[in-house]
């Protein structure tokens, strides 16, 4: 039935196992946050009986495709990305008009989204991912012989994605989760978010085409459109989902944690959620190019109306001339920002709202220009002592989008002080000159409990997808600080481990079968070997 | 203060950082079960400043611990094991009359428990677990430059770990779980069961003084005794401790896990729980050697008592010649097997009761003979239609101890039916001759979905400890189906990934430094090398 349907138009209806699907609940619409107008046409929303269809495809589906060779699975995240490439300009302009985005960040995004099914489709045939583990029999072992036993990954089940509304592509339909998901060998069922839903049925329609031509089971990949809170329910308790991702809100994230706890069997559920991005400015650094420092900051607080969940919310650094000649330099760069518009109308309400409650707390340092356009997120600085921002709640959540906050210690024990306090983060920055080396190596075991992602002397909005990458990191940042949801140990999060004793030879799957027929890296005895 | 306490002294006391600590609550003392005799000394319950006290050492000894050396943590578990095996007959004996273990089975286990420390000591020695992963520097990339990015694990923190009743030491105070936190980096907080205080007490103090001889952080390791709902639920719940290692019941590992969903941090439970373990004996292998396979499966139905996580508790087979010659050949082995003491009397009460219930609900093939002697266990065989079985909740319940359930099917299609509805299980057990390759063929892949260990022509009560090993499976066999609690993959439970982005050379840990100084395996660009 697909085959009815150009692969770029944009019908309003959802994809179940391939088939559309017209929804029966409420209509959305996108909403083009720079002009506030309603984009044509409408989504109906799905509803249980459309869940109960994606899971009992997804669930048919599963046993044919796990079986599918690490080759077929590659090639068909290699069409995916074919497809979605395809749709050219027809999809970038859905994406500039649905979000607001630039063009540019949206070229960028679409080749990030590509490249990153493609590096899944590298990571499937190199084969790690089974993690191919041999302990050959010892029959004359005493006092008692052992059996052989090997061991490999397989694939959790169908997995319920939830698309980002920040980044329409590469973190949405077709984005890291459901990537790394169908690597693993699960299906998928993606809740669209309703800020991008046009986008999100071309990126679908791209998956169920590439599923329909490489001869994936239909059920592999289903696309609904339903509230988080009714239909993103309804899915994650369905049993034949088996686990969860998620980018979002701390609200939403936590609420789908509860929900896949309270099954009768709890699944894993990866959300990530919530992270402020501390930035560390040690006292060379801050003493030799504070004003350097500063203006390359506010670039990085501005990027993109400040709706990257890596966006540097926090500044901490020990008061003093170098901390002043980057709040200066700071102040003048957030003056003349620019206000953009944000992703959607919801979400500049909710960052003025919280800008609002951070100059209740904090001292405001600068505003970005004024705008009379709606939607539009203008840039914030403030600035707190380190004694009121840790006695302070408000000044430690996170406020979605161009704002941050500039904690000014005593000296730099308090600025490890303050770093010990910190809820867990995707990220912690540390910019250093030779001369803080010192202070940084005191600092550094610190950050290490504390985030994912630890870079030095740059900004943390840029996120490098490859192989050691880690976008993750302690709770809130996300629901599970051991994985990823960027990077190829991504796939992972959906992958566990089975040990097979004393199977007969022609039963073995191929990564734990005898010769080594797909020329694996295992552990034999512990050790790893290629033979 | 340790030094004034002799080795093989069993005092009745806590140790919390190293120091003897007198509990103020409750006073257990271990009990014979062949007997029902108390053994003294009484141990009086910790309270929460215990907890307190126990996980403020742990919280400081983290950062000193983890900064240790592969080398000199593999050295401090080998000193573990080696203290262990130096108590000798004094433990072994402890262990006897706690437990109602025969000596054999004890010895065995201290063989056990002190190799898993050894395992673990390799394990750090390989470095594998570090994950280490470089994508190098492409300063020359077009649009945009790649930083150097380098990733390796770090351990989550203090873990708490609550001893298992029916192993003694392998999956107790230094087993499976210890072995593995403390290999990892993590220092660890046991609550002791009751059921083996004088053990835990002998144990942990060879813990403690491994701590202190090697120069580890004195709260690297502590060892309290209380009540699992009350002073477990405080240690679960405390907001230093980062994972929970626990074997026990469904109920209460059920509860542990939601006590810790509930913190402010949620933080992982690797909860080992229940598990009846399916026989499936293919048509075939029952026509040549049913009788055999009657006689074998007792063995390892009544083997300690029945009183393993991995205890066959339901045999699953086509109705006809073959399974009646079983059937005969079991009754036969269970109406002569002798009734053993249970590891305790409540044990012994609940696996009475779970027997009775069962009673009520399938056809009785079997019991064993009876006795005078206390809390002893009776083997007990019953048989049900596939058809009873699959509309029964009581039939599917794991009953602790030498009970086991036939399910007679119509077909090898009802077999298949019948697996697809079990719960997730530890293990799975098939027996075939080579005539029945082709129908094991089609359950295995059900069978993967189901256990964490499928074993071909053998018994599931027997658990190897090496790399390739799977202690774990789908809920409710336990609470996280990604991992093990037995075998050298059970220490990723305690590690998660921390990206480094461009951090300076002087400050890279070692297992990513330039050079490789530790000769490790790493992935650079992807690709698994030594160099």
């Amino acid at each position: 039935m697909t085959a009815t349907v150009n692969r770029t138009d944009v019908t309003g209806q959802m994809i179940i196992a391939g088939n559309p699907v017209q929804g029966s609940g409420t209509t959305i619409h996108g909403i083009d946050p720079a002009t506030g107008h309603q984009l044509e046409p409408g989504f109906a929303h799905g509803d249980d009986r459309d869940v109960d269809a994606a899971c009992a495809a997804a669930a048919e589906a599963f046993a044919p495709y796990r079986a599918t060779t690490s080759e077929e699975r590659a090639r068909f995240l290699e069409t995916i990305a074919d497809n979605i490439e395809a749709l050219g300009d027809t999809l970038i302009a859905r994406v500039c008009a649905e979000s607001g985005l630039p063009q540019g960040r949206v070229t960028g995004e679409v080749g990030r989204t590509s490249g990153q099914l493609r590096l899944f489709a590298g990571v499937l045939r190199d084969g790690g991912w089974n993690g191919a583990r041999i302990d050959p029999a010892l029959p004359d072992r005493t006092p008692l012989p052992r059996a052989d036993i090997r061991q490999r990954k397989v694939p959790l089940g169908p997995v319920a994605v939830f698309g980002a509304s920040n980044f329409p592509l590469a973190f949405s339909v077709a984005g890291g989760d459901t990537a790394s998901a169908l690597a693993a060998g699960c299906p998928v069922v993606v809740k669209a978010h309703d800020a991008h839903p046009g986008t999100s049925e071309l990126v679908g329609r791209a998956i169920a085409d590439a599923v329909a031509s490489t001869g994936m089971p239909a059920g592999t990949f289903s696309l609904l459109f339903g509230s988080g809170r009714g239909l993103g329910t309804a899915l994650v308790t369905d049993p034949r989902i088996k686990a969860v991702g998620f980018t979002g809100s701390r609200s939403g994230g936590t609420a789908l944690v509860a929900a896949a706890a309270g099954r009768p069997e709890p699944i894993p559920v990866y959300a990530e959620m919530s992270s402020i991005n501390p930035v560390f400015l040690l006292e060379n650094a801050l003493t030799t190019r504070g004003a350097e420092l500063g203006r390359a900051f506010v670039g990085s607080l501005t990027l993109g109306s400040g709706q990257f969940c890596t966006n540097p919310g926090l500044v901490i650094a020990v008061d003093g001339p170098g901390l002043t000649s980057f709040v200066e330099s700071a102040r003048a760069a957030v003056a003349e920002s620019t206000p953009t518009p944000m992703l959607t109308p919801n979400i500049a309400g909710c960052y003025a709202d919280g800008v609002t409650a951070l100059s209740g707390a904090a001292t405001v340092e600068a505003r970005g220009t004024e705008s009379d356009a709606p939607n539009t997120g203008r840039a914030a600085l403030f600035s707190a002592a380190a004694d009121t921002f840790l006695g302070s709640e408000v000044l430690q959540q996170e406020v979605f989008g161009s704002s941050s906050l500039i904690v000014r210690c005593r000296d730099a024990e308090q600025v490890r002080a303050v770093a010990a306090k910190l809820e867990g983060q995707l990220t912690a920055t540390v910019h250093v000159d030779d001369a803080d080396l010192d202070e940084a190596g005191r600092l550094l075991p610190v950050l290490e409990l504390k985030a994912g992602r630890i870079l030095f002397n740059g900004w943390p909005t840029g996120v490098e997808v490859g192989h050691a990458m880690v976008h993750g990191g302690p709770h809130p940042a996300t629901s599970d600080s051991r994985t990823t949801s960027v990077g190829s140990l991504a796939i992972e999060r959906f992958l566990r481990p089975v040990a097979y004793q004393d199977v007969p030879s022609s039963l073995l799957p191929a990564a734990i079968a005898d010769g080594n027929p797909d020329q694996l890296w295992r552990r034999i005895d512990g050790r790893l070997t290629q033979a």
